[in-house]
C-alpha cells in the first residue's frame, strides 16, 4: 500500500480516518480520484486506541499532505460503550445487528465528525470531505444513512463561507452502497494493505500484540467480508473461528 | 442574578454558553420557559479565554443544572482571528461589519458547536438545544443565518437515535430576530448581571483585571447596544468613549 505522495497542484480533500478497512479504502478511492489528500483522525476517548496509530500509519502509507489527529474527549458526555466502562456486544448475528441501535453507537457522532471534517475543509479550501459510511452493513447508526448524508451536504452550504460563496463543499461516500466484501475487493485493487488496519471494537493485548475479539459486530462483519471475497484475511484474531 | 435551581423533574434542555451576554440571555429565557438547564462551553482554544470562566459563573447563578466545558483544539486547524495569531478588526462601522465575513469568523464554529450541544443532548435525553445565535447584529457570520438553524435542526433529526424514534431534539433561537437593545432589555427583565458576562475578543488584563478593548466588533456592538436600551453598560473598557 503505497502511493505517489500528493502534490499542492492536485484539489485537496479531506478524508476523515479512524485506521478501519472501510475509511482506508475511502482514502484509496479519494488517491484515485486524482484529490491531495489531508486526513482527520478524532481521538474522541475511544476504548479501542489503536485505531488512531492505524489510522497515522495508513495516512502515511496512501500518500496524504498531512494527517492530523484532533482530541475531543466525548467521554465527558457518555453514552456509549465505545467510550464508557459498558460491555461491547458478542456474537450476535446480522439480523440482531440490524434490528436496533447497538450500545457502541455513539451519540451524533458522524454528525461532529463531518462538521470538525467541514470547518478543516473551509481552511485548507478542500472542495471534497471522503467519509466511509456505509448504509449496508451500518450495524443499525441512524447517521449512516443515505438521507442524513444528503441533508448535512446541504446544512454544511449554510454553514460556511465557501458556501455562502457559491461553492459549498461536498461529502463524497464512496462506500455508501457497497457490502463489506465488495470494500474489500475495492480496497485490494487499489493496493490497501488491509494489515495494517483494526476494525475491533474491544481489542486484547497479548505478549505486546493488538489481537483483535473476533466476535464484537465489527469483527464479524470484518471477517465475514473477507470470507464473502474470498480473499485472505490478514487480522490476528485472538479466537480461532 | 440568581434564580432557583433546576429540579429533575422539569424536562431537560442543553444550552451553548460562551461567556457573552447573548448566551446568557438565551440560559435565562431557557430557564423562564421552564427547562432544567445543562449547559456547555467550548475550550476551542479561544485567545479571549477568560469568556470560559465567565461562562461557568453565569452557568452556576441562573440555576443550571450541570456545566460542562468541552476541550476541543480548533488551533489546529487555524483559520481565525479568534485562535490564531491575527489581529482583531478595531474600530469598523456598522456597514463594514456587515459588509464581509470577518476575520474573527471560526470556521464552521456554530455547525460545530450544535453538532456537539445535539449529542449531549441525546445522551441527556434533553428535547431542546438553545443557542443565542442573532441574524441582526451577526456580523457577517454565515452561520447566525436562521435558513442555516433550520437546515441543522432537520440534519439533526436524521442523524440521532432520539430523531429516528421520533423525537428529533428542537434548535431553539430566542434572539434570532432580536437587536442587541433588545437582548440588553430582556436579559435585564429576566435578571441577567450583564456585568458577569465578557463580549471581548481581545481583552487587556491592567492591574490584575480584565478590561474590554473597547474597539473590535464585539465590544462596539455591545457598547451601542446598552446605549440603545438606555442602560447603565456595567463593562469595564479599557478605553473611555
Amino acid at each position: 500500500m503505497s502511493s505517489p505522495a500528493s502534490t499542492s497542484s492536485s484539489p485537496t480533500a479531506i478524508v476523515l480516518l479512524s485506521g478501519g478497512l472501510d475509511s482506508a479504502t475511502t482514502l484509496a478511492v479519494a488517491r484515485r480520484d486524482g484529490f491531495a489528500c489531508r486526513t482527520l483522525a478524532i481521538d474522541y476517548g475511544q476504548r479501542h486506541r489503536h485505531e488512531l496509530t492505524a489510522a497515522e500509519y495508513v495516512s502515511k502509507c496512501l500518500g496524504s499532505l498531512q494527517h492530523t489527529t484532533l482530541t475531543l474527549d466525548l467521554r465527558v458526555f457518555g453514552g456509549s460503550a465505545l467510550t464508557d466502562n459498558i460491555a461491547v456486544p458478542k456474537n450476535r448475528s446480522a439480523a440482531q445487528m440490524s434490528s436496533d441501535i447497538p450500545i457502541t453507537y455513539v451519540p451524533a457522532r458522524n454528525l461532529v465528525f463531518l462538521s470538525l471534517a467541514t470547518a478543516m475543509a473551509e481552511v485548507h479550501h478542500a472542495s471534497r470531505v471522503y467519509i466511509g459510511v456505509n448504509a449496508v452493513d451500518y450495524s443499525g447508526y441512524p447517521d449512516c444513512r443515505p438521507e442524513f448524508i444528503r441533508s448535512f451536504a446541504h446544512t454544511a452550504g449554510l454553514a460556511t463561507r465557501i458556501g455562502v460563496q457559491g461553492e459549498p463543499v461536498q461529502i463524497i461516500t464512496p462506500l455508501l452502497h457497497l457490502s463489506k466484501a465488495q470494500i474489500i475487493t475495492l480496497g485490494t485493487d487499489l493496493g490497501v494493505d488491509f494489515s495494517l488496519t483494526h476494525s475491533c471494537y474491544d481489542p486484547i493485548i497479548r505478549n505486546s500484540r493488538t489481537l483483535a475479539c473476533g466476535s464484537c459486530d465489527s469483527c464479524i462483519l470484518r471477517r465475514d467480508g473477507f470470507a464473502a471475497a474470498n480473499l485472505p484475511d490478514p487480522t490476528p484474531y485472538a479466537t480461532s473461528t
